[in-house]
């Protein structure tokens, strides 16, 4: 590597679009986000069972990403398959292990469900294993193109919707856990807002709350704003109604795991106190999203199954004890807002305004 | 030692009373608090510098124990002082030390005040410098005591208040930070109502908030709780809204560190969202203080001070760094709660119910 060419690929690098994600010859490429900020390591996914170990310990996280993530692991399932009725076996079994790696989020189960259609169509038109295995492949690629189409969509309508105050930089716009580029295909829903603001022109600043137990916001959020240089603050979860009641916020913007078909939103942990304290301070409270996070079949929230994850992910940080030893706790990995306190749901499709099940309805035609 | 006493030493350290603090002729004994749960150490404070830099290093902390300490470092002031003259100054130089270490608990400034006043009475008597070096001491044991019988009185108060189902156990009593044994002259505000409640036969189980970015519930309430044999779950602070909204909490009782004579409360960053959640909810949103932390002089929230602490306590976690570095953080140690979500004020003196003004001023007499 000459000068010339190691600058050019620097440049390349720091200026590139993030994406957490990539497939070719060898597998999945996933960015490994539990070590973020302090490493930036690639962990390659050669078979499903890797996929569906790096979506359950969190190696890859955020509803989208976990959809584009699993795409791709339906299509390692059905390479070198010596017939159509292993293939066949193996689509649905890793239809069924991708599944069963996390509740929440309805992006998986989209995704791993257009897969298997798309199998099922393939072989029903009468191709041989190898060139299903391609095609799946490349159904599996537009998916994560399309991902990205959605965000940078969804970015534009959302930042349409900021208010002034919060697009000048004079108030600060509220996000809650990941909903960036590292969360998606690329881009990011809640960041695709904030950074098609600033491609607009805007100054949006940024606030980030922690998102304990995972820390997302302080290790994910805080890194990929830093790394394209929009202005972001770290705060704990339980100083946002403060910095409200302040009017430090103009606006809270938050991405979502399954989204009811009366507009109740599951999200991360945390989202619903935030989506309270902007009620209490009448501040916009946008949740942005692809079509593939509503979930049709749920009438609401309380139909949302919420992943309840293992309490020494609360217990411990970073390795270390922060509660006396035997000392229980809970961890419910998601909370439901209702959707009365949603004052938009920005999709690629379209912007959800009240009464959301209307305009829900809508949106998925 | 032979193991008759070792065994009754043993019997007395684990049923005795939990009190962060002790005077004698060394100085104060303080336990360390930024060490728990992993280690129970004792340091002892030999002059008013030691226990200034005990209060603003959060060594101590707590409104209530804050302000037993400040009496004490006020006590150790006037030791040992040549003359009069000497001695005035040790004790108001003492009090600008003091109340200068941290802005927000208002008991701190009563009780260097109340030391500086009983100082100048004694003056006036005629005394000479060692007998009132000795009746200071006198007046700050007095003053710690006195807050503790105010615990008990307030957690007898308290109790009545819990609903029935929190009695009994069927529905947890939240709790932020630690208003506990450990914040108080011993056996606590908030916990002191658990306590109380307790003793009086109820089965009241705790839910502890972790508190962050200081940690104290995971590491101090449910230290505490444990220790007493009381049941106490650990969740991060952004889960109460959300088990408030499965019906999993009764209840949120607090502490504060200063209460306005309108009835806003100055506490713990954190608890403004938590009695957002309560109204929500439709729960009773209970504040457990002592008539020393109401401040006749600030007529509502907007004109407590709220201390805004170092950074590197919210990017930092027991010295690992959870954030990029580079990133700036906010960190506001307190908040405010309008006194409209505020169901109940419990003090030694009596309960203060809405409309807060009028019943707060007839507390205070």
């Amino acid at each position: 590597v000459n000068v010339h060419e190691a600058r050019l690929f620097e440049v390349s690098v720091t200026s590139s679009e993030l994406r957490p994600l990539s497939f070719g010859r060898e597998g999945l490429r996933l960015l490994d986000q539990r070590l973020l900020p302090a490493r930036e390591e690639w962990v390659v996914c050669a078979d499903v069972a890797a996929v569906a170990d790096a979506i359950r310990t969190m190696l890859v996280r955020g509803a989208p990403a976990i959809g584009v993530a699993a795409a791709y692991g339906m299509a390692l399932a059905v390479r070198r398959q010596a017939s159509i009725d292993d293939l066949r076996r193996a689509v649905h079994a890793a239809g069924e292990t991708l599944r069963a790696t996390r509740p929440t989020a309805v992006n998986l189960a989209w995704a791993t469900r257009e897969i298997e259609a798309t199998v099922e169509r393939l072989i029903v038109q009468g191709l041989a294993p190898a060139e299903i295995a391609e095609r799946t492949a490349e159904r599996a690629v537009a998916i994560h193109e399309a991902d990205v189409s959605a965000c940078r969509a969804i970015g534009r309508a959302g930042a349409d919707l900021l208010p002034g105050d919060v697009v000048r930089g004079t108030r600060a716009l509220l996000t809650h856990c990941n909903a960036g580029a590292l969360a998606t295909g690329g881009y990011g829903t809640a960041l695709g807002v904030v950074r098609a603001a600033r491609e607009a022109g805007g100054a949006v600043r940024v606030i980030a709350c922690e998102t304990r137990p995972f820390l997302q916001g302080a290790r994910l959020t805080a890194w990929e704003l830093s790394r394209d240089g929009i202005s972001v603050t770290l705060i704990t979860d339980n100083m946002a109604a403060h910095l409200m009641a302040r009017g430090e916020i103009g606006a809270v913007v938050v991405g979502a795991d399954r989204i009811a078909r009366n507009g109740d939103v599951a999200n991360k942990i945390g989202t619903y106190s935030h989506a309270l304290a902007a009620r209490a301070h009448d501040l916009p409270f946008v949740v942005a999203a692809p079509v593939s996070t509503l979930d049709p079949s749920c009438p609401d929230g309380r139909s949302i199954p919420i992943e309840e994850r293992d309490a020494k992910e609360v217990l411990e940080l970073a390795g270390h004890p922060i509660a006396p030893s035997g000392v229980p706790a809970r961890h419910p990995a998601f909370d439901v807002t209702p959707a009365a306190l949603v004052s938009a749901i920005v999709t690629e499709r379209g912007v959800s305004r009240p009464p959301h099940s209307t305009a829900l309805a809508a949106i998925l035609g």
